[in-house]
């Protein structure tokens, strides 16, 4: 099997809209930009005891549902370029996170991430593996929370956005 | 208005069981396990770019619209809490990565985050960015993405789970 990928390094981009509507309700319209477009969308909400409609999952539901398609994704798409065989692929993920309350307010933090794979595959074990780990640094949302990264806020201004530090 | 909450720091667990279908398409059975007990369902797909049937979002949408959603709710949750009378809320998230071939696969990283964010509001800017400010910090998705997080892989083996390093 070939397979033809640039040979240059790219730049993969997306954007999303968010509309407040409703109690707790978001609407989102997500673009993929680059390197080629396409359109999507989504919504999320929150249940009574957070003061939503429940008519759309939660943002974390949203969240853990990108980590767990993306390993998987990558997993099957790097299997075919590396000639392993998967007859069945099944993922368990697992995220905790802490709650602290802070007066009238709170603060979070995450605690743990655990994913367990099952494959079935005539192929050796340690090709599996060998399969993960290539399938780990493909997986977008894996090498984006395996780093510290920065995330720029502005607010909009009468004069224009404004950078939040 | 008064918020009930919790006076002890408590964890918020989520689990996602993915299994794999189609071509490139993944079934999504997500729950809130802790504090409460929630079910979502979801699925993520490729577009025929990446071997798919484009029957469902990517999971880097879902990832996006977790991200924004996630902020997007803390903004409206904590206005509550803070006396901060929110008209309208937009906000825009633009996420870049960087793909680099590497012989038949790729490898991934993130290169820039952003979040503009509008508010409309009575309230003064200086509040309003003391309320950003207080929803990064109890936004989970965002806390996550702050810091440098493990994740911790097991591969299923006929003795049971091996831990991948």
């Amino acid at each position: 099997m070939t397979i033809n990928q640039p040979a240059e390094p790219m730049t993969v981009t997306f954007t999303c809209s968010g509309q407040a509507t409703g109690k707790m309700r978001n609407e989102l319209d997500i673009k993929m930009i680059k390197p080629i477009n396409e359109h999507f969308t989504l919504a999320t909400d929150e249940g009574s005891f957070h003061g939503g409609d429940a008519t759309a999952p939660p943002p974390l539901a949203l969240f853990i549902g990108g980590l767990t398609g993306c390993i998987m994704t990558q997993i099957r798409a790097f299997a075919k370029r590396m000639d392993i065989t998967i007859e069945n692929l099944h993922v368990e993920t697992t995220i905790q996170w802490g709650w602290t309350p802070k007066d009238r307010i709170y603060e979070t933090h995450p605690k743990s991430l655990d994913i367990d794979i099952s494959i079935e595959s005539p192929s050796a074990l340690e090709d599996q593996i060998t399969l993960v780990n290539a399938a780990k640094k493909g997986c977008f949302v894996e090498q984006t929370l395996a780093q510290r990264n920065q995330i720029n806020h502005r607010i909009k201004t009468p004069e224009g956005f404004l950078v939040i530090s």
